[in-house]
């Protein structure tokens, strides 16, 4: 049993943490930080949560953090996350942050695409969350850098075709379809029902996205020579989920039955992976609330290329839900501790 | 542990059961019968459940239930269910009944609302699976017939007040709003997508929905005479959750403290009723996912009238959780096994 | 052909008094004001208006207004538009004002719920702007006070019931819900899509709705003896309508046909209030982006009582489109012109 | 004014004609079919045509048809189409025909993807009707076969890339999403609500939609060499609405403003085509109820590849409104009558 705090948790982030840690064995929820809410309970700023928790929320300071919790997500945004995170670790805590602060390894593209890193020493040591291609990293890690949700999502759905070199990298194209809790909760006209429901559009057209690098890092990790893919985002009027569609060259004559017995070899030990059978494709309606990644594929005949499919629940398998594989792995408990759930239908 | 079935699993009650039971430590799902998809796995009517359970949906005689397991639920239409349910009771089985078979405990008025009863021996010791009015008949019963949704909500909703004779039965009107799940899974046009998204509408208006009569037995309980309400469901674009308005004349003089003090008297203990604090009201993306019902009421003191409020998520404390919490009373288990989850916003 | 301007078009309504007014024929646009937006195309501030304006938003003074218009469409808060109204009625102009600060015929009543009135003189010549009910009044108006969206559902239901005092008004309770619209375009957290989507709550339970007065004040108009009625709003998560479920008890032993005649007595020669045959019952979906009130009705013999369900969308008979029926008889138009498309379904 | 019928008015794409056909001043909508319906009025089929036509659903023979309109749109289904079409044309008589029996230039690949074609005669005389490709041949047709939805969407944001020979068309990927109302209106579990809120995902992936052989012979119209492209339909939880991104290969060195003034030459004169300014990109929910294709675009630099996006009313510029755009066209009508209506947003 260990004391965990999240910080930041008024966001649709620090909710789900809180909900599935109110309910993990091993863990005991301790504090929960919010400037905004400081004083108010957690299950008043988020009534799904009564009886659950009685933890009100704090706007505590790093010294009374360190109090209270031996294990952190910080669950703020970037920038804020850099400045926290070298206190919790020099004060002996472990951490699995969900911002973008330590995700990619090379300080010069963190800035570019972000800016000026305070932290640049701990970037080398900070693992990349992704349980399936880093376990054994990550389970001595004391700082998890924890995936961006589309990441996650394309990620998971190239991996074993890179790995058998048997797509052309250069042809990838990722178009992404993610729910509006991604936006998170700020107050944003954009973010309105009503601008948003009976409604469907893309946003950061054309390589602007932050999750592009990070996307493109992970991706590189496999090849040789460096490629630059394509991604674009778009905002579904769902709540949670993502579906990414992606598209890539084939190399010619190979067979649905090898690249199935790719995935099947990828994933099939994995807990949270579930490959789909031939002809079957994922659905983010069918992994709502779980911390699954389905995958499915099909080979275009008329055009040599393969078409991988990948649905996640955006706050679950990207970002809160392997928030807590990531320290499931990192504490030696069991992987799938607290995250057992399966999705709700419908 | 028990080994334990689901009759009729391919509908929506049927599904959120096999999800629920799937998780349960006390229980193994040994058969989930269908007609219409016989043969096919569980998972693959209802991808959610891939990984969760290798069940395949079976087309299986009473014989080759009982042979499965000792403990069922009937997830059937009604009059379907009453064929069936006795042969069970008479293999020493026991049974949570979800159709409307055994609620009534007038045939009369069972045959009134719906057809002739084939089993009216029955309906004497069938328990109405309200746990938190019948919680000790339940554990002793080999026969509960879990209540319907619509009833759920308002009964909870007014029992307290009943109960301590603070409100004038007569004037009791209750206004529902029901999500799309409890339409069922049949392809029908007015259930369709397109119907019903960006829309609502009211539906069997004037007292012609047959949860009336079960709703009026339940209040009656508490009266010496027995009185008529007005109960108006109308359709919501959402899949899970029925909130109720429900109006009732006050006893004069009556101050909200009063109230609050009667509903924290009836409910305290129970695990799965939160009574919202004062000037709080419940809505259904607070108790989606979860067993929960929660309540709020509020005086109108210019009129005289109090307004109770009561949130469930149609499909677990309305159907399959409320199911389940019974089979936990009657097999003794703790009544919130399997039921823990927080419910899941957004 | 007059010139129109909209002062507040930033919003839900002045969009859509937008969209109306661009395909008026007797009508032109002429200015849009907006502090927020000033100095942007009205199109690129809502794009659906791309090629049908091309008017920019502007800050503009009153004199400048002026100078711009002969008719003004107030789409401002409430306080604002006391501010700017009689400025305008000085110029010499019309004024349709969509804001609550000249409904209420009792300032006193304003200021119990509103705040102090700064032009109470104006109050006498105001004209509440329901045409079914005030309509030779509108049309020799300088200025209209164009009803809230709750009332006009509720009024139009019940109206021709009062008139025959077939019903008990102490008894009325009105159970309304509404589309998100109805809180308009402020960037607020329980706006955004996912705190409403997927789900369903009231809010101002207990007669604390600003709407509430207006109600009464229209209903009392039909009686001797003023009453006081019960008023629930609820939040739907749709973008457009209304659909209030109204109850009432009847005076014993009349029957549906009876009632039926009151209705079609009352309504029809309305071009706008459509009265559903028996045993059908208005929903949102089909007076979506319409001008047209549908009312439905049902005698519930088993309790005496009468439900009226009327249905708007609360944008267009709610609010703009009603401001456009008023302008078309102050003005002398046909009082159709502009509004006659038939609602979109599905 | 002419007589016009609507052969088949039960589907989303019947009643949407008919909601535009009953405000068109030129037209008298004199027939509306239906087998299932037949006998009720049309506004009891779809209560938001009430007050709109006193028309009835009638299961007319060919030959009342014929004494009842001169102007056809037939709204079956493929096969059934190419049935009736021959006996309205020998009749004298004009079609636009909203099915599929009529758009494939060559009878082979209409073969290969439906069935045997039983009125190949009438295939060279066909007119595509997409009116901003084929305008001339349109205006002089008696049968206009109106595309697909999902093929105006990417045939619009394609053509004038195309035609400028300024893309790679063998790296064409189209990834569309479409509103569930392409689905049809009939009853299917796949369509159901439950089914499809809350939830998104692809559907005929790999080649496999029989939209793709329309889609690639309008690409093809463009080229020497016949080349095929990847497409990919999605199902969005809203009605309306396609939004299509389309990517491809961008000729080295070609700048922003080019790609801009090809979309301004092709589409300035367009009524019904808005090319939104640079770094502006459509959404669904800004053309819904119209009949407006909005289309954006972005060149990503990173990449060299082109995107562009493309939103339309899937049931109105990609069927009942494109087909009385047509019927405008071939009757020598205004283009835009009875289309003028502005999107509604929210």
């Amino acid at each position: 049993m260990i004391n965990v705090a999240i910080i930041g948790a008024s966001g649709y982030t620090g909710v789900e943490l809180a909900r599935i840690l109110c309910n993990h064995p091993q863990v005991r929820l301790t504090a929960a930080t919010s400037r905004q809410y400081a004083g108010q309970p957690l299950a008043q700023v988020f009534p799904n949560l009564r009886q659950k928790t009685a933890l009100l929320c704090e706007n505590l300071s790093i010294d009374e953090l360190c109090e209270r919790a031996d294990f952190f997500f910080t669950a703020v945004p970037h920038k804020t996350a850099m400045d926290i995170v070298p206190k919790l670790l020099s004060a002996g805590k472990k951490v699995v942050d969900l911002s973008a602060d330590f995700r990619l390894r090379v300080v010069a593209v963190y800035e570019e695409w972000y800016q000026q890193h305070s932290s640049p020493e701990l970037i080398p040591e900070a693992v990349y969350g992704l349980p399936e291609l880093y376990r054994d990293k990550i389970k001595t890690s004391r700082l998890v850098a924890n995936p961006g949700c589309y990441p996650t999502s394309i990620i998971l759905g190239l991996a074993p075709l890179l790995r058998a070199g048997i797509i052309d990298p250069a042809t990838i194209i990722a178009d992404s379809k993610s729910g509006t809790s991604g936006a998170g909760r700020a107050a944003a006209v954009g973010s309105l029902f009503c601008e948003v429901a009976d409604g469907f559009r893309p946003y950061k057209v054309g390589g602007a996205h932050r999750h592009l690098p990070e996307i493109e890092q992970e991706i590189n990790v496999f090849l040789s020579e460096p490629v630059r893919i394509s991604f674009t985002p778009h905002l579904l009027p769902i709540s949670r989920g993502i579906l990414s569609t992606i598209y890539a060259r084939l190399q010619p004559g190979v067979q649905e039955e090898e690249i199935a017995q790719l995935y099947e070899t990828a994933y099939a030990q994995e807990p949270f992976v579930r490959v789909l059978p031939g002809n079957s494709f994922p659905a983010t309606q069918f992994v709502r609330g779980s911390n699954f990644c389905d995958l499915g594929f099909k080979i275009d005949q008329r055009t040599g290329r393969i078409i991988v499919m990948s649905a996640i629940d955006n706050i679950v398998k990207g970002a809160a839900g392997q928030a807590v594989q990531n320290m499931n792995l990192v504490c030696g408990f069991a992987e799938t501790t607290g995250l057992e759930s399966a999705p709700f239908f419908p």
